[in-house]
């Protein structure tokens, strides 16, 4: 089984704000920050500051509450 | 001017550890791991999470105390 890297993003939308919108928005292209949303993307550093920044929030909120990568592994 | 994205990561070896023993010890190419550490690499949430690994922390730890990217880009 692959292992999973994700970071947390969907939380952070406002409730009345859709994905769409808010790739749309922020000038992302939406299957790619669908894919982000789904772990599907191996985001590197510049994308996971990119989209905290569209997000409003600190990168390192986008790993809260994230397994670390031991328990991942062990899924 | 460059933006420099860079996780935290030098403050997280033990004190008598060296960057070229740790990057060894991981099966990090030391040049590698000399970049991360000077930003000098945009990295992927992969490796963020093999480098957290490697150190012990949670991925989050790396983001400690950097400044937002909103601050990034003021410099």
């Amino acid at each position: 089984m692959s292992i999973v890297y994700q970071v947390k993003t969907s939380c952070f939308l406002s409730t009345h704000q859709s994905q769409e919108n808010f790739a749309h928005e922020n000038n992302l292209q939406r299957t790619f920050y669908g894919d982000v949303e789904r772990g599907k993307r191996n985001l590197t550093l510049a994308n996971i500051f990119k989209i905290a920044d569209a997000l409003g929030v600190n990168p390192k909120a986008l790993f809260d509450e994230m397994p670390n990568s031991n328990e991942v592994k062990d899924l």
